[in-house]
């Protein structure tokens, strides 16, 4: 996953990721413009499984993070990033395992298909448990995230997961042992997005209690 | 705050505040593509006001936010938001004091100086404690969000806030008793950002048996 190399950012003039839109409007009769971008309402799942009491969450090198963390180095009029100097282990993030709504099948069957893919558990519906929704941002993107819970067990493992190889997803599935959650959420040693650290204060607070170990936390 | 009205949304050639690049690289020897933007790192600060028990939030009419929650209506191959069908309390957060990181004096000065702008209250530097940091995105953007603790009192409180008139800033500040932040966490009638609800968490996780009515929680 951290073997990057030749890392070039060149101009991005028609993407078919960011579409950016301006919105002309009135606001208390005065006007004003505001530029955004159009994004799916996606699906979060907290993954927790209880046969070896472990989370289990997703780790994946994200080239924005990167970008966000690295040096960028301006040569003969091109831009590039040298992964020699800015070690690609800057770009990997852990994260709930995640996906985007871009179809019309429920997004508790989008999570269960997610949690197939991304980390190689088949879980019932039933067990993909809605937590909480909330803005995925709120400046230049606007949508929904709605988070959901889902309990595992080894048994359910019937793959390995790492995402769509077709697609270009290089994810590994990582587990944290449920002992050591409450110290990940503020280690900053992994860079994590806050709606994960969320996630494993909700159990803390919510779910904790009723796992066997719990009373060690 | 929401009068809002003429809502068209037209193309987004040239934009100030969305600016795409796309990142090449190789991954494993394969190459990829990563459309991305830059953005600034930012600063959110967690507000209780020690002398009445409160929470200071701000609330505001986001146009991302009310753009994902509205439905579009294209005629005459043009595209707008009936304000009458969407009502424009769909586009309004409840958030953190929050500014970003474009200039070099320090994350904890320029939360400070936000604290001061959208909030009126003018707190020693002493009184803005560290909470953590985490990335603010992880797919199109992946900078570094700050949070921030700042404990404050009335005698602080100097100005009105509401943020630069000059920037077309347009704040309110809320308050939200002690007693009720728990249930504002989940309360899907606010809509709000997640990092709102990983710091209130914290909060009572952290902070609240230091102040008087924690007991009651």
């Amino acid at each position: 996953m951290e073997d990057i190399s030749d890392v070039k950012i060149v101009p991005c003039e028609k993407s078919r990721f960011i579409k950016p839109l301006r919105m002309l409007f009135k606001q208390n009769g005065r006007e004003k413009i505001w530029d955004a971008m159009e994004v799916h309402d996606s699906v979060v799942i907290l993954i927790f499984n209880k046969t070896r009491n472990v989370f289990v969450f997703v780790k994946q090198f994200r080239p924005a993070v990167y970008l966000s963390r690295s040096k960028i180095t301006e040569e003969n009029g091109s831009r590039h990033i040298k992964a020699s100097e800015n070690p690609p282990n800057l770009g990997v993030t852990y994260e709930l395992c995640a996906g985007i709504v871009d179809k019309d099948i429920g997004n508790q069957r989008i999570a269960q298909e997610e949690v197939m893919e991304e980390c190689g558990y088949e879980v019932p519906l039933e067990n993909i448990e809605p937590v909480t929704s909330y803005r995925s941002g709120v400046g230049a993107t606007g949508a929904l995230q709605n988070l959901y819970y889902a309990e595992v067990t080894d048994k359910m493992r019937v793959g390995t997961g790492g995402g769509v190889a077709e697609e270009g997803e290089l994810i590994d599935v990582v587990e944290i042992p449920l002992c050591d959650g409450k110290s990940f959420i503020t280690d900053q040693n992994y860079s994590k997005p806050v709606a994960m650290m969320y996630a494993l204060m909700w159990f803390f607070d919510v779910k904790a209690k009723h796992y066997t170990n719990s009373n060690k936390l």
